[in-house]
């Protein structure tokens, strides 16, 4: 079921700035028996990405209300929730008035093989590099063009995820997930003042793991890293244990962050 | 009126990758009393998009006939063509079987005041740096969020364009037209391999003046510079003469290319 406005026929206008720009934001929240604990990390971000990108602040109530409809009778649901700056005239300016779209889509979770949490997944490097644009890090905009064509790299569904680089070599995180380490007993995850989303499963690790180092990643250091995991909303807690012909065991600092995520309820 | 998929109720589905990751093209074209000289310039940069960002090919011949459909009756007309990789399952793989998404749109061509092709317009510095991808550069795809922050970084009708910016503090072009200058006798304008949009209108001026440098130009060469005009393929040739303190005169290039505009048919 796709709610847009309200309105259960799942169609927007052509001239929405969302469509037309890739003007606006966008959520994917997991829900578990109709319980969503991230749903406060969520909305955090889509709010700060409504600051950073000049758009109306959401009703997040409303969005709360739509989503639960959207999802209703899913025991394991996504609900994607999108929020543009609306229709508007040809060109970049916004238009005076803006009536924002909001965009609420549930649908059945998608069921990752259980092998990737127990035995871990392999991952490649990308060769895509991102783009550095400090007016857009971290937040989840609608200009996705980059992942897209990172994603476009493999087509081999024992690889799970592709791990991105910015231009000067610095690991930024993976086409859909953020990156984990553990570097010399400290817990790592690359800054994202420049480039990449700062997921709300990241969030929740940074917030169960004070002493995470937020800093720059190179690729050297990932391969020489003792334990690499994956974090996505969706996807919850990811075991890395393969990037070209590095191993890695599953590690005691993801198995204790999949225990949590278990807690979370979120398995 | 807009046609999507050839059906004129101008709404696409709400899970339309144009939408949901900004994973398209477009063009803006503009008609003068039917006829638009610049056509096979935009369909051979839609379909040097297409190849880029690995869309199917689109049939230009349909595009053709439903831009005269929906620009129909309208003697100065702009057709914003819109083409995405249509629907698609969330996540960033594209779908086994592509079925692209077409959107053409007619509308009556907006009137810039006749004063800024007699004498000229005032531009301003943009503070957003553009950021560098060589893998999106110079096609026209529908992540235009950079545009979108410059462009609302200011909300002054005198105020033609905005200049962008590389990180490097090379000269682009605008948020929404290209650069070109004349410096030391010589007409240069921005290579555009690492950041920027290269416009059909900038394309028809290269074949005009072959002698045109395409490189490098820094804020410092472009204030010493004798002639400064941008190009647009609906605003066509427009004059800069204020930029700051910075005042230009309207020259003799800026003349002869807007003549060459006149002839073509698209004053």
């Amino acid at each position: 079921m796709i709610l847009v406005n309200g309105v259960a026929d799942g169609m927007i206008a052509a001239d929405d700035r969302g469509l037309t720009y890739g003007d606006g934001l966008f959520e994917t929240v997991l829900f578990v028996a109709g319980s969503a604990p991230l749903w406060p990390r969520h909305m955090a971000r889509l709010v700060e990405g409504c600051a950073r990108l000049l758009l109306p602040v959401p009703d997040t109530e409303l969005l709360a209300y739509e989503t639960a409809q959207a999802c209703a009778g899913l025991p394991r649901a996504v609900a994607r929730i999108t929020f543009t700056r609306g229709a508007g005239p040809r060109g970049y300016a916004s238009p005076d008035s803006v009536q924002a779209t909001r965009i609420v889509a549930g649908s059945s979770a998608p069921i990752a093989p259980p092998d990737w949490y127990h035995f871990g997944t392999r991952v490649r490097l990308c060769t895509l590099r991102l783009s550095e644009q400090p007016r857009l890090a971290g937040i989840k905009h609608l200009n996705r063009l980059e992942q897209v064509l990172a994603r476009a790299e493999w087509n081999d569904a024992n690889i799970a995820e592709g791990i991105l680089c910015d231009g000067a070599g610095r690991v930024i995180g993976a086409t859909a997930a953020n990156l984990f380490a553990l570097s010399g007993g400290r817990l790592v995850t690359p800054g994202l003042e420049r480039c990449g989303v700062a997921g709300v499963a990241r969030a929740e690790v940074l917030a169960q793991r004070a002493d995470c180092e937020v800093r720059d990643l190179t690729m050297t250091e990932l391969m020489q890293a003792d334990e690499v995991f994956l974090s996505n909303s969706v996807r919850g807690i990811v075991p890395v244990t393969a990037l070209g012909d590095r191993r890695w065991p599953v590690g005691a600092v993801t198995r204790a962050l999949q225990a949590h995520w278990r807690a979370l309820g979120l398995e």
